[in-house]
């Protein structure tokens, strides 16, 4: 059942809206939304505009949502800019992750009411704006006490830390070691985390920095098994000394040497799997990696997956990464909330950061 | 039944036993073989060395056979040279290829008989010999008719070009298009001729080179849909004119630019195969192949294939190939045949050369 009805009352303001407790006004003024829009591809210090619109009637199959929270993810930068291969039709609202809180249905909607928290699973819907229209195929119902930055900021990192440690190498159930390079990243911290919520042993290689044992510490407390340097990584005796057995996955979100050096120490018929470049170097590989060694080498997008994935795996995915965030074995990533009305400090921080290390802003829709 | 059994007639002079319809001269001398052997890891035509040996007694589950041809592969120069990783114990007899006819069984081997074609179906079994033992299960009868160059060259490239085609993309019954480079090499060229027999089309690089019209126009005679040089890939507009689908599938064995240039064409989700390094340069992937084209990258060595697989796929395999070569759908190489006392032409043939292009050497042990 709607708490509002959005055929029976017209909402008043914004401000009025954002708070259900508040005294409604009953007037003819259309909903209005907050968003941040593009029109061109570019900058997004230029490109992207503030602006307040009136928000289109229900569908029958939409729901009405007014939004917590969404991240500033180097993809939404990408995307703004036009490098990242993905369809947009423009004008558009930007933003790729989000979460929100229904507040109206359309006639036909089931299994969503309003009141529930839900997420929107498929990119470039335009999570970047306090009230918004989602077609129901967008939208999931995620537990009322899943944390709010959990929920933000779900699809992206934490299901893909999931997939790469579920559809290359069976790790969970093998006794098998995962190394990965980036390991301080938003994802890197995921992978750690299900690593030690699945028994899964773990090598994390990061690049050397004066803080370097207070990063250690931090990763060895989320689950990771070793924390190694690029420079320890090349002279480490962890495997010669039988401390840990070489690893058969490993994660490449950095490429160039380190990649190579990863490669270097995975078993015979290891795979890797590359999800980013930080380095800006191509993944270079010996032929006798491939020939004698029996290496392979993927790669892994989350948008790809969802475009192709069938229902089953999407939906013991989603319930599996949810249980872990409840269960407290999966945090969010560490972050700074931004007020909407202060988002080119999100912008900014996206731009000027790799998007891997350092702290995530996500834009508070709250007031 | 034996044609000749060893516990009853020992063979007066190898001469004598090369010629079986030779009149016997029954004596105790043993029997001698001829063998290239070699007793430390080095430069072949330093380390191997020629030398006569009595034959030792034919064990019950052994076969005796006569050797006809053996090539010099560039993997039988990288053994000698201890560059290959496979495990030898010297010393040893050179050769890991080879055809020849049974001349007498073990008294427990079924399923052989004197007279039998065989190949040798596992490496370093020795087979720069005149006269050699084998367990039966490293010996494979083949049809009486079966070319003996085909036969002495099969278990190497005609397998790995197979499997190439088989065991990573489907291509057999999806109208499939297969690239790639070093396609003049003794690989290259079955791939061409498997692929026209079995209806796949294929893309064809080559390095430019002076004759390069006639090497096309071989190549085409062989089942080449394209042969392009190097060059005329980076700007073909086969693609773009819609002459042919981007392939699914490329076979490399050059890395490189060559390697690089050919994953550009790849289909989404395509995989790039590789089996060799003649540019001695890395196979170097971006990180945007990985991850917004989903290629991926694997490696193919038929030692390897042939230690994990299982008899059902290796059975069929033989038949399969063995059926294509009798059927005169695949040939043997360009080759040469040398006669064994002259081998050194063969070993100085195969280091001055890459192994991939030219002619292939093989020593003829007939007299």
């Amino acid at each position: 059942m709607a708490l509002f009805s959005r055929t029976k009352i017209l909402y008043s303001t914004t401000k009025c809206y954002m708070n259900k407790y508040c005294n409604l006004k009953v007037s003819v003024r259309s909903l209005m939304s907050k968003q941040l829009v593009y029109n061109e591809f570019g900058d997004p210090l230029q490109v992207v505009k503030f602006r307040e619109c009136s928000v289109p009637p229900l569908g029958s199959q939409e729901v009405l949502v007014r939004m917590l929270a969404a991240p500033v993810n180097p993809a939404d930068i990408n995307t703004i800019q036009g490098k990242y291969p993905v369809k947009v039709d423009l004008p558009t609202v930007a933003g790729n992750e989000g979460v929100g809180i229904v507040e109206d249905i359309g006639k036909d909607i089931e299994g969503i009411s309003p009141g529930n928290k839900v997420i929107v699973t498929k990119p470039v819907q335009g999570t970047w704006r306090t009230i918004a229209t989602f077609t129901k195929n967008v939208v999931r119902v995620v537990p009322d006490d899943l944390g709010v930055v959990e929920a933000a900021t779900l699809t992206v990192n934490p299901c893909t830390a999931y997939r790469m440690l579920v559809d290359f190498v069976s790790v969970k159930n093998n006794n098998k070691v995962v190394i990965q390079n980036g390991a301080n990243g938003a994802c890197g911290q995921n992978v750690i985390q299900i690593c030690k919520a699945w028994g899964i042993k773990n090598i994390n290689i990061v690049r050397n920095r004066p803080d370097i044992a207070d990063l250690k510490q931090y990763l060895e407390c989320l689950g990771a098994t070793y924390v190694l340097t690029e420079d320890e990584l090349r002279s480490t005796n962890i495997f010669k000394e039988k401390k840990i057995d070489k690893p058969s996955l490993a994660l490449n979100c950095v490429g160039g040497k380190s990649s190579l050096e990863m490669m270097r120490h995975l078993q015979h018929s290891g795979k890797m799997v590359t999800y980013g470049g930080m380095s800006r170097e191509p993944v270079s590989i010996p032929t006798s990696a491939f020939i004698f060694k029996d290496l392979s080498f993927y790669g892994f997008w989350m948008t790809h997956w969802n475009e192709q994935a069938n229902p089953t795996d999407k939906e013991k995915m989603m319930t599996d990464v949810v249980s872990l965030m409840c269960d407290n074995k999966l945090k969010g990533p560490v972050h700074k909330m931004v007020k909407f009305d202060n988002y080119k400090e999100a912008l900014e921080n996206a731009l000027t950061s790799t998007g891997f290390t350092g702290c995530k802003y996500v834009l508070d829709f709250t007031t």
